[in-house]
């Protein structure tokens, strides 16, 4: 589970510790694997121009998208039918389902509450697995909706998410922690928090996983790239916005923000999940959304 | 404070985004300094085989220790002008002050015991001066030392950090604050959450500083490299120990732990600060420590 790289026996000798085969064993683990990293865009549908689902995907698939991102209504199975139908007729992937923290129920420490949050979660993990999504998104809990100590908190998660995480591999998905920023949240705020509390949940293998939005980030990380090689191989969704600079959480190229060190990050771990716009807009969209992805393709060039 | 590149309002504009003055201001800003890091080890005195602090240093020197560290004894002036006779003598420096968190009189909610802990750090502080030390390593509260949440306890940090850090700044030295692991403490257990608290209170111009226990990350920390990435410029002293597997938190190479994916991390940030022992020994610390300097040497080349 831990992407530590241990030695082994043999090399605790000192005589072991110039051999090649120690130093090809340490040298080839963690090196930089921007080869097989891809920048791979998505959005959530709330956010492609077009009145009707259709007229959004064929956009975003012209524009260069590769997925889109829905929400909780594929616990409708007609919306699921409907989604797997514009997936064939799009050639496109669903990424993942942006779901939250269900009213914070699931840390609740009322056993009824936090069962119906149980099961809530469980009937959207269902639908995720239905539509092919990488994951749903989850936030244990928002500034508001609980009165328990991050140790608590901490405490809870350890408890629900590998019960939930069996049945989301079940389903052929997994949950993904969202770190959230100190104004929406005090408890998880940094993408390393979330990658520790996933590595002691079972990893990506007991269906944990954890993702970064640039936006969140923007207030809680002193380093995107540090931020990115800790989550490593937890790392499963992108959420792309502008940070705090007015205007804020716009689309990304409207703010200011560069996206350069995040992406170095994402190279360096060999990314090849989503980026999905979670933003506002400055202007028409229709303008505006495909003048973004140019500006990130050409960010990561520069990464 | 921020090491997040923005790129010029120039910039904004969609042509701007393919020149040649972007891209280069994007690429030169955040790329890999490791041409100018350096692996500079030193120690705590107690962990330096000899009767005598003279005896001490002359072996620490001649296996190619750069400094020594110390502790609380620098409030005595005496001690103080010991050890500066020491530096001159053995041409070595003084990293930092081992401190701690005065029983957690720091974050308590009574003002006079947070006053007489204040008290107490500024003398600490102006001892550091005194020898030279690069920073005083500070813990805000121990497990069992405070009651406090996390909120209450970050909130109580970036009230009184900055006072000190400008007390400390005054007296030629910073405060390091140390994570701990898990089992040490709920505050603060990763680098990246340090580093965080260091750019709210102002960062190293403001006297407040971050370190890295190898011992502590093994357990908190999914990367070492995305961690010091993170830490970045605010890294200020890191301690070397192996970390849990037995035999536990003793000198690195005897338990089997790699360094290499921290110290890859050291590199890319181009970390000239000091790497200290704090850890046991299995066996002869006459014989283990320089085998151990030496693992080290070979571990930062492998990086």
């Amino acid at each position: 589970m831990k992407r530590r790289d241990f030695f082994g026996a043999a090399a605790l000798m000192g005589a072991a510790l110039s051999t090649g085969k120690f130093a090809s064993a340490q040298t080839t683990e963690e090196t930089d694997k921007r080869d097989i990293a891809r920048l791979r865009l998505c959005s959530q549908l709330g956010g492609i121009p077009g009145g009707t689902l259709p007229e959004k995907l064929e956009k975003l698939k012209k524009w260069g998208g590769e997925a889109f991102e829905v929400g909780a209504e594929v616990t409708d199975d007609a919306k699921c039918k409907e989604y797997n139908k514009m997936k064939a007729d799009f050639d496109l992937e669903v990424s993942a389902i942006c779901w939250g923290s269900c009213g914070g129920q699931l840390v609740s420490t009322d056993p009824a509450v936090q069962a119906a949050g149980m099961d809530e979660f469980k009937r959207v993990l269902e639908g995720a697995g239905k539509v092919g999504a990488r994951g749903v998104i989850h936030v244990p809990t928002f500034n508001g909706q609980s009165e328990l100590s991050n140790q608590e908190l901490l405490e809870r998660c350890r408890d629900y998410l590998p019960k939930l995480g069996e049945f989301a591999v079940a389903h052929n998905t997994t949950i993904i922690l969202e770190p959230l920023c100190r104004y929406e949240t005090y408890f998880i705020k940094q993408v390393a928090y979330g990658a520790s509390i996933c590595r002691d949940c079972g990893g990506r293998e007991a269906g944990i996983t954890v993702m970064g939005d640039f936006y969140h980030m923007d207030s809680e990380e002193t380093s995107d790239m540090g931020a990115f090689i800790s989550a490593g191989d937890y790392l499963n969704h992108v959420h792309l916005a502008g940070g705090r600079a007015e205007p804020m959480r716009t689309l990304p190229g409207q703010n200011g923000m560069s996206f350069v060190d995040g992406f170095r990050g994402l190279k360096y771990i060999g990314y090849t999940g989503f980026c999905s716009f979670e933003c506002g807009c400055e202007g028409d969209r229709e303008v505006e959304m495909p003048k973004s992805m140019q500006f990130l393709r050409d960010q990561w060039d520069l990464a």
